[in-house]
């Protein structure tokens, strides 16, 4: 953990926090620190800062901050649509969502999600939000990421990205597909971008009818190596990828043609 | 998992080949495969092909195999050399390195590294091989990577990596480093190069002395993004950029100087 993120409701008086909770036993029992000890903090969706430990007791920390920084500026926005996978799978995308600094996660039944997956309480504010500040708080990061749960395939794309993302001309679509020939360079070019929409299947990956789906919708295929990799794993890899392309190539198809 | 993997030792005839333990199972629970059915397979270190499942039993598969095929080519090879970390971080890093195709897995002791970790049984042959195949069997690769456990950091640096890598000028040696401002770009010109050694730090970074001995060593600096990674997450991250980089850069700086 880089950073200690606090919320409002963690607001005693002016600059005063008490945390009660699992913050307050990994700042006793994993950064050991006590009274006079100084510890980063960050507040949920604001300024990052330093946190004097004041006092500590059994169940509570109570912390001075000073919140005098911005936290990272995550370039390029990257959104990204991932299948509902399994618990256990959907924890970690959600802590590496958070921890690498997508903008918005949009979580969408694809035809190989196991029914029972959408009952998960993970899929909800209260099960998904702990996961986040968790990848936050390792990521040194504090915007939240938004997150949405969509049990239908076909209207989402049809119609709720067109919302999204219809009317703009500059969002690069990607899907991260083991079969595709072209790299995350080559996709890259197909269109002038400011920010991108990065989809991850499920484990056995998209059905050809969603790749099609998807590929009408302006999404582009690209491969990420000659591996096949796990869900969670295909998230960091495709999150990693887009960090270094974007710096290291033009923003796409005007660029090259001026 | 994309490939069973198979081994000599489950040879029964020319062609015949008998798993009994969670590979069996694997066939039976999770693919839900039967006596007519064909899964894929691999042989390790070998080719990979078909086996046509010729009969079932609780605790065994019989399989009918034919190796027709090569496993995807790895390029460039990657050299791995990491901190020895806390055994539930050592699995997934072990199965990354399997699953994104590291020739060599070098697992050192750094200033960092918790002096208990090291009796951990994943540091010998029996702890890491399963998974290691593990990781080959979800990557759909064979090639066992080669591990090597370093209990002293100083000689391993100035003599064994000397050993290695000392007289090969072609070896591109990098060190991922949050605090670095160069990108992998950057870093990636600073030698000619025909293949990489990346050294990842455990939770909590190498500390200056470390990082001191191996820019000595010719190592270059460099930072995957805004974020600060978890180790296991890094790893991915360096791989998965590694593998991006080596498809749209030159091999380093006798390319640019051309």
């Amino acid at each position: 953990v880089n950073l200690i993120i606090l919320t409002d409701s963690d607001q005693t008086t002016e600059n005063h926090y008490r945390v009660t909770d699992r913050r307050a036993a990994h700042i006793r029992t994993i950064l050991k620190a006590g009274p006079g000890d100084t510890v980063r903090v960050g507040l949920l969706n604001g300024p990052i800062g330093k946190g004097e430990i004041v006092s500590v007791t059994d169940g509570s920390v109570d912390l001075v901050c000073q919140f005098d920084q911005e936290p990272p500026t995550i370039w390029p926005e990257v959104d990204l649509f991932c299948a509902i996978s399994r618990p256990k799978t959907m924890r970690k995308i959600l802590v590496t969502a958070a921890m690498m600094g997508v903008r918005r996660l949009m979580l969408v039944r694809a035809n190989r999600t196991d029914k029972s997956y959408l009952a998960s309480p993970l899929l909800t504010p209260e099960g998904w939000t702990p996961f986040l500040i968790e990848g936050l708080a390792q990521g040194g990061l504090t915007r939240l990421p938004g997150v949405t749960v969509h049990p239908l395939f076909r209207p989402f794309v049809e119609d709720n990205l067109v919302q999204f993302f219809g009317g703009k001309k500059d969002t690069l679509k990607l899907i991260s597909d083991p079969t595709a020939v072209a790299t995350l360079t080559q996709a890259w070019s197909t269109c002038e971008h400011n920010h991108i929409l990065a989809a991850v299947g499920p484990e056995g990956g998209w059905v050809p009818f969603e790749v099609g789906l998807l590929e009408q919708q302006g999404f582009v295929g690209f491969s990420l190596g000659p591996w096949t990799l796990r869900v969670e794993t295909a998230v960091v890899a495709v999150l990693a990828q887009i960090q270094l392309a974007a710096r290291i190539l033009p923003k796409g198809a005007s660029s090259a043609g001026e």
